[in-house]
């Protein structure tokens, strides 16, 4: 522990010093951010620094209640309004008997009681390297588990190829690698790449190709029981069996399953080791208002953002038709997402509202359904992961938890796509399963006969939130930076759109800001 | 439900009438082998078709166990010797307060007590295709998680590249990956491969080749994001970072990273999604151990194997020079590993002795060591996963369980090479921890200043083992017949030589074979 505990020291002198931005920049400087200090919760403000300073958070979704957390340690007094009736914004986690409601309606969720038994409908994985949010799970004694994207037993599915059949992702990544190898290996055993390499370097990289690939003596690629055996057989058992015949190589290049499905894991925040709550994604959003809920008012709907001689003044609404409130502060940190918070009336600065104006959000879709059994387990040996289709609902997955239960939750459609997400999104729920269960059977036939409830999520109908994640990648700058004494967060603020690490960064930057700003007073 | 109610009905009526031998033949007929019911336990033998028949088993591990629970729910009455004090043969999870042996000494395990500080020293990970084993899984109750193999965070290690300081998995998968997308797209702007693909594939070749290396516009690979960023970020944060250069390609090819490393997880028995117990390996072995043990007979060293007029007459002594046993059965199943049955005397058929003398057996070596905390947690952001060395002690395994808790049990060493093998063999175990840390700490940095506790097992020292798993890859023909009454089993008969899964496919195997015999008189 010596170690660390010196270089935590040292980052906590500085911060005592001089804030937490500058703590941030020392670790940046020392390369720590992200990797050495990969899970240390480090917007540690000096204690006592805010006392008799207030600061008005709107949204208690993951960037407001982390504000919230850290700002309140540091002695802040805190008040969050909160336009839903709970805590976790987009953080959403679906079980037995939840309401989850839309702008036009109301749905039930179905499901029957169980701990394996929820769909995480917003975020449902954390990346290895996100270490803000993992610095809180360790903090708040948030259990994790893997989540898995990369399964080779999940299914690359193309109605126009392979005559509309399934196949399994194993198949097809042993198989386009091969004929990647063999391509590659021709052209090295030629003259063609004679420039490009050296004699000692050409040498080794038919040597690397012919492991790469899995190619034979000729360099050819004939299939590798990296794919599996004949007849179906997955495994050598008790005599191996005969290679398989490597799929078509022209149908590979014809079908999608290259445009990003192949190498989906290797995105950098798809990367293995992924990681979850156990027991659902909402655990965090639990665990932060379990520490920050008194400081919340539900049901208190954003009306005005004011800039006012003392700092901000935010005028709401609690709950539909209900009394109108005032909430005075110095600061405000504002994290209610973009397409909600252009209708407000507020005094941004011209810079600022076209900033608002100018951030997107994705319709996305989830829909999970209750299964009566773990058929992917039972018939296919799926034990998590990801399936993917040409179709609409674009990826089924596996639940990654529960394995071997009795039933199970299944995610029946992940849609990001705007055009396909607007196609469900102007469907009636009912409608919208009827969809995903009929392009379902198309990849496990049977589908519909598994199936016993469902709920769908489409983000952009949501009160409140009206989209599920910015479609741009960077944060407009008039959102990183304060109008007056209001402060932006929320994954908008941040160039991790869609991610809670995003959010909780950007609450940190807000935080710390507004304590060098109280400290150098 | 239904559906595999019937499926499953059918194939135990099968059962019923002509025993489990016919039952998977059925099965293999049916395609569902692995797949349609991967972790369906097939061996169910007839009720009450055992009925006065004896069954002496040879050892206690898995194959042993299996064949005993399947025998003994049809009725035959059976019996196990094992020499050891315990079950579970190679099947071995180490925890606080174990004493592991050798021929030559005892260690006694070092670790703290808490449900995350074990090792499992012999085998640690389940393919999702090992139906047998996963199936008893299932029925057993017992809670499985994912084993992770694949973490892009964890490091490749070669002391003569890249100054000897590991590099990310990450960098090292993409990178690799870019160049091999730029020549071979190289070579299709160009006209040596226009013999081998059509016009139209040519196209959709340099489309897949971009998104597979993501390569630019000029189609060359200058670093990618999923490698990760410049300074050591890993995402983007707050603000997107510039692209880190990319490893030297002349470098990674004169590493040994691409010589099966790169490629582990695509390995059939290595793909995700690999799965384990919770709370240890041996968790399967006990789950046996509560049906079977009342047939163990412990601390019962197998002398003679005999064949006689009923059946087997096998001579076994009670512990170290305790008294003689004699045990008559109508049949044996001996899971006894080759180099350990070789020096039984017995009254083997020629080819039956010959094929056990043929069976060699790997020395592989595992260290555990108990870490005061999660360095590679804390200071990396690695979550589970395996770094890999040029050096003796092959791989470091990080814990893919504990997550976030205080300390940890790594594995500082896995080997299988057999010269490295016998070389960690031949030291004491106090040797082996120091080789071990020595080494690890080219790794990581102040490695040695985290380990509290070691321990080592050298499979070639255990008694009643000697060695790991069988070298070749095919059993010998007379270990998959029986010898007179004499059956074989253990990983050894299978072709999954080092898998739980081929000790209890080799089970039912012998298991379907007697009780043909027995139904057939």
């Amino acid at each position: 522990m010596k170690a660390t505990i010196s270089k935590r020291g040292f980052l906590q002198a500085v911060g005592a010093a001089v804030g937490v931005g500058a703590v941030y920049r020392s670790m940046q400087a020392l390369g720590l951010v992200s990797t050495e200090v990969a899970h240390e919760v480090w917007a540690d403000l000096p204690r006592g620094s805010g006392e008799g300073k207030s600061v008005a958070i709107l949204g208690a979704g993951i960037a407001g209640m982390t504000a919230a957390y850290e700002l309140s340690k540091a002695g802040y007094r805190c008040t969050i309004l909160e336009a839903a009736d709970r805590a976790g914004g987009r953080n959403l986690t679906a079980r037995a008997g939840d309401v989850v409601g839309e702008v036009d309606g109301r749905q039930r969720v179905n499901f029957s009681e169980g701990d394996h038994l929820y769909a995480n409908l917003g975020p449902a994985r954390i990346p290895y390297h996100h270490g803000t949010i993992l610095g809180y799970c360790k903090e708040f004694g948030v259990g994790l588990e893997v989540f898995t994207n990369d399964n080779r037993a999940a299914l690359f599915h193309n109605r126009e190829r392979f005559d509309g059949r399934p196949v399994s992702a194993r198949r097809v990544i042993t198989d386009i690698r091969g004929y990647i190898a063999e391509l590659l290996a021709k052209a090295v055993d030629g003259t063609s790449l004679d420039s490009a390499l050296t004699v000692e370097d050409k040498e080794r990289l038919l040597q690397m190709l012919v492991q790469y690939g899995d190619l034979n003596a000729d360099h050819l690629y004939k299939g590798t029981k990296r794919g599996g055996y004949r007849d179906g057989r997955l495994n050598a058992g008790l005599k191996a069996g005969e290679l398989d015949d490597p799929l078509d190589f022209s149908d590979l290049l014809k079908s999608d399953f290259w445009e990003y499905k192949l190498h989906f894991d290797d995105f950098l925040d798809q990367n293995p080791t992924l990681l979850q709550p156990v027991g659902g994604m909402d655990t965090i959003a639990k665990a932060f208002e379990e520490r920050v809920g008194s400081f919340v008012r539900y049901r208190s709907v954003v009306e005005e953002i004011r800039k006012s001689p003392k700092g901000v003044r935010i005028v709401y609404r609690s709950g539909l038709g209900g009394a109108v409130g005032t909430l005075d502060a110095d600061f405000a940190i504002c994290s209610i997402p973009a397409p909600v918070l252009k209708d407000i009336q507020n005094d941004f600065a011209p810079e600022t509202k076209a900033a608002i104006e100018s951030v997107a959000f994705a319709p996305a879709i989830k829909i999970a359904f209750q299964t009566r059994r773990r058929f992917w387990e039972e018939d296919h040996a799926i034990y998590g992961g990801i399936s993917w289709t040409d179709q609409d609902i674009t990826q089924i997955w596996y639940p990654p938890y529960g394995y071997h239960r009795d039933n199970g939750v299944i995610v029946g459609a992940y849609v990001w796509n705007k055009d396909i997400g607007l196609r469900f999104e102007g469907m009636s729920p009912e409608e919208r399963l009827r969809v995903a269960i009929e392009e379902g059977e198309r990849v496990h036939p049977g589908y519909a006969g598994e199936i016993e409830a469902g709920v769908s999520r489409a983000w952009g109908k949501v009160p409140f939130q009206k989209g599920a994640w910015p479609t741009g990648k960077e944060a407009p700058a008039a959102l990183q930076r304060p109008d007056g004494a209001i402060y932006f967060a929320g994954d908008q603020a941040s160039a991790l759109p869609g991610w809670q690490e995003g959010a909780a960064l950007a609450a940190h930057a807000a935080v710390a800001a507004i304590n060098e700003r109280v400290m150098g007073k």
